[in-house]
């Protein structure tokens, strides 16, 4: 059995990332995705494994320092985190992963996993970055600046990542991310078994 | 402005790549192709550089000499052969070009100009090759053996290529090669023009 891709997508904030990867699981619905790892107590019905995972803060730290956690935030005193290892239990299951990660988280990920695919979304124009900031209308000028300035640093990182997919529209780039997957599970590397198999007749 | 991609397929005979060629070039009028070089002489109307470039047999024996030829044949004692110069010029006048190249002038083509994208058409099992290559009616069944044979040698060096897609039907491989090509022209390197445009602004 062909392993599963691990598709990463990062972007700066604005671009549209959400809209995009929405998009792709209502194309592929049998795309799995990551389940934070917390520090933070289920609440009500939550169930370990299926809102969060749930772990102490000791275990949490443990995991960090294991390098089993790609990458984390702390929010009222608590940690969220994407967990590595559930992912790669999924590919080897031949179930390919789409996952919505920093670009920071993007670059510790491929660098823990190579075969992981990571994709930079750009906006079509910074201008039209600016626009869709402030068009959200709950951010001051002062934030969307600091956004913007945030969003040239990550895009400065590029570089980085294997892919570029400009987000003129969700369609588009929901289409030329289908392709990359597409294309991704034709190299050799991924293929080489279904060559073996025809040899081996 | 982007450089065109140089794709070059290559397979077993029998396996359908003319066919999958043709679909592609309907799909896609834009994309180049390669016109050969040969050593014999113009007939009737025929223009250096439409349907041939014509060149003497000492111009050929200097153009191999010079590496300009990717891969040549002799024919009733003329040669025929795919220029590398033409196919670079394309490629940098953004024009993608489609190539249906032998095994080894795939490799060649790659060895030279490392931004080739190299695709490898697969049968769907080595029965479906034999029935296909029988099938055509005009083989002998040992000239079917020989071709299984050279088939073989052929598949054993999939591992050359960028890609392997199975030719299982016309319309299924053309979809996996455009979503190839597709995805080729997001990959950073050649869309690094794009980011620092976006980061000038």
């Amino acid at each position: 059995m062909k392993n599963g891709l691990i598709v990463s997508i990062s972007g700066p904030s604005g671009v549209g990332k959400g809209t995009v990867i929405d998009k792709l699981r209502e194309m592929f619905p049998e795309l799995g995705r990551s389940i934070s790892v917390t520090s933070r107590p289920p609440r009500g019905q939550e169930q370990d494994g299926v809102e969060y995972y749930f772990r102490s803060k000791e275990e949490f730290e443990k995991l960090i320092e294991e390098g089993e956690i790609i990458e984390y935030d702390q929010y009222v005193g608590n940690y969220y985190g994407t967990p590595l290892t559930p992912l790669l239990t999924m590919s080897r299951g031949g179930q390919s992963v789409l996952l919505d990660l920093t670009v920071a988280g993007s670059v510790a990920l491929q660098e823990k996993f190579d075969e992981t695919v990571t994709i930079f979304l750009l906006p079509p124009s910074l201008d039209e970055l600016r626009g869709r900031l402030s068009g959200r209308g709950t951010e001051s000028a002062e934030l969307v600046e600091k956004r913007m300035a945030e969003a040239k640093g990550e895009i400065a990182q590029a570089a980085k990542f294997d892919y570029v997919v400009t987000n003129y529209e969700v369609e588009q780039a929901a289409a030329e991310i289908a392709a990359i997957m597409q294309a991704e599970n034709c190299r050799y590397e991924r293929c080489s078994d279904a060559v073996d198999t025809l040899l081996a007749q």
